[in-house]
């Protein structure tokens, strides 16, 4: 069956993750086709002409693109180990929340390594918002919707990469003194066998932020 | 029942607008009550702290925000009348669709009457690529997704927000000749009921969006 399901990503791209960690949850086997995004293969091209981006899942040579969009295309296609909640209202919520974590949270947080100074500052105090919302929303709760790894923790896996881009970053922002909620939680994901599976490896991780940097850099 | 349903609106916002047509397609019985955007209810702000924005839908007085995770709620909670097609493939196909006219078609489009000149020229060139591409995918089909009214056309209610404003304007973008296929859609959808009662006033739409323009301009 491997051959149905093939997964168009790059590592360090957390929505590529978002979508491996997904199939690894369901158990699902899939050939893993790694991109290079400054020489996309045509059949990316192909498959996705509207936002020729990864992470792109073509089943039975059918694509789907957009990591959220193919959370959801997961979960109603394997059924074992659901990823969304049973109840409307709480599907509805882990869909919010996702939502959240995409339009807010993320275009903030990125906007901390292009600023400086004052500008800089009111950037960190935003996603300082963003985080508190989330740190009270996760106080009391294992995971973000129930007992056990979902949609909505997925969609947040984007935190593995605020955290070891923390490292290399003079702010820090997201602080286990801070988020203490946020922090356990981050320690029991770790201790998933496909969250592992799944997780960037750190060294190769700063390399490539440094050069990325380097690069705009020289712009 | 009524009383089990609010939603809080806006009567220009078509965002707003997705919400009621929903409702109204699947004949559930709702209070609708009209925001002020200038000067917000506290109630429109309790329910809805992280964006205090409408549609806002509560239901058993519990708050859901943002239209296409409503549209979502609404489709579950009621099975009558299905919003979304029953494959999930079809189903994924609709969400993408609906993420695109938000995160493209919108913001782009939103941005010919906030630029002049040559930016307004290219700004102009980029919604012509977004309505060809959905112009294609509508091409040969009754609805979005297959023979009658769904989520993804739900979505796309924008086009008649598109439609009104462009008889103000100077700007001749989404026009008859270059979109046969949208326009056949639009005349499909003024024929039903549940959309003729969502219909914004034609003069009165006019009259907010001059508003708006001198509001801007007086900045």
């Amino acid at each position: 069956m491997a051959e149905e399901v093939k997964l168009f990503g790059m590592w360090a791209s957390p929505f590529s993750r978002r979508v491996e960690l997904a199939l690894k949850l369901k158990g699902i086997p899939y050939e893993y086709i790694e991109e290079d995004l400054s020489n996309k293969s045509s059949l990316l091209l192909q498959y996705n002409p509207v936002h020729k981006k990864v992470p792109l899942l073509v089943h039975k040579g059918k694509p789907v693109a957009e990591s959220l969009v193919i959370l959801e295309y997961i979960d109603e296609t394997w059924k074992n180990n659901p990823l969304l909640p049973e109840d409307p209202y709480d599907r509805a919520m882990a869909r919010f929340w996702a939502k959240f974590i995409d339009e807010k949270l993320l275009p903030t947080s990125a906007r901390i390594g292009q600023s400086t100074g004052k500008e800089q500052e009111q950037v960190i105090e935003e996603v300082h918002h963003h985080l508190k919302t989330l740190e009270n929303l996760l106080k009391g709760k294992e995971f973000f919707a129930g007992h056990s790894i979902g949609y909505m923790d997925i969609a947040a896996n984007i935190f593995f990469w605020f955290y070891v881009n923390e490292e290399i970053s003079e702010t820090k922002v997201l602080t286990a003194q801070k988020y203490p909620t946020i922090y356990e939680w981050i320690k029991k994901l770790k201790n998933i066998d496909a969250v592992k599976e799944c997780l960037v490896e750190k060294e190769k991780f700063h390399r490539f932020i440094i050069s990325l940097r380097e690069a705009s850099k020289s712009k």
